[in-house]
């Protein structure tokens, strides 16, 4: 009989998510000065990833109903023609949960992150993630990931499954 | 001696912004249903485009000043590599000037839009714009352009200058 695993969670940083992809986030970051004075530029905090020949860039808004929690992870997609990036957009903070590569159990591979109201996440293409977790209330996300033809999304199921909370 | 054009603003909406590129928001748009009904996504907002073989895309932030009002347009640019995508993070609206090509004088040329709080811009590659006007208070936008070598700016001088208040 399987088992019930509880993930904890940890803050999202830039060291932690490394392996996972980039925090966009300004903190600790030098800025560069433009516009005449008037801006400080956090310049390429993530890269936009589409794989060559395969589809193009483009933008996107999601909005997303907040999950009840504890938070039950059932499966895991991920993009290998592109890297996906979120930022939100209404002041809210949300749950990132990601998996290492490997061929280990999924629940020694899992890692739950609190992303905070001021942070974004890039997924690197290829990395394991859950789709967007919204939490406390309704939010809005600026999505930049890909659009043309071709299959852009695998999934897998987590048997047994994983409870996330905060 | 030359007169102090005044430059009136108007709303900004996809229609009018046309010319220029594309305003990204979520009024007025049918979202496709994702994430097992838990997610509107309102797709391809804007495109990414960054011309082939001239570097990559990437995402940065930039926290801009607010400008004083009357503010006095004094010049413009373009990026000949790449389009440019602004979306407001601190809730704030901000001001848009862009120009139309052509050979006329700059002050028949020339278009200012109110943009509100949730909305973003992304300026078509190519297309005169004024440097960020963040106003009220100091704004970050989420920016989506280019990285890489090669010059992608280019400013011009708009004589005789031309107001632009709210």
């Amino acid at each position: 009989m399987s088992q019930l695993v509880r993930l904890e969670t940890e803050p999202l940083s830039a060291t932690a998510f490394a392996p996972f992809g980039d925090v966009i986030e300004i903190a600790g970051r030098a800025p560069r000065i433009i516009n005449d004075g008037t801006c400080e530029r956090y310049d390429d905090l993530a890269p936009v990833d589409v794989l060559a020949n395969t589809g193009r860039p483009l933008i996107s808004i999601f909005k997303a109903e907040p999950r009840a929690l504890p938070f039950t992870v059932r499966s895991l997609e991920r993009h290998p023609l592109s890297s996906q990036a979120f930022y939100p957009l209404d002041s809210t903070p949300f749950l990132v949960v990601v998996a290492h590569d490997g061929a280990g159990p999924w629940p020694t591979r899992l890692r739950a992150f609190r992303a905070a109201a001021d942070q974004g996440v890039s997924y690197r293409r290829n990395t394991w993630h859950h789709a967007l977790l919204a939490i406390g209330r309704t939010s809005r996300f600026l999505v930049v990931d890909r659009g043309g033809t071709g299959e852009n999304c695998e999934e897998v199921t987590i048997e047994p499954p994983v409870i996330v909370s905060l």
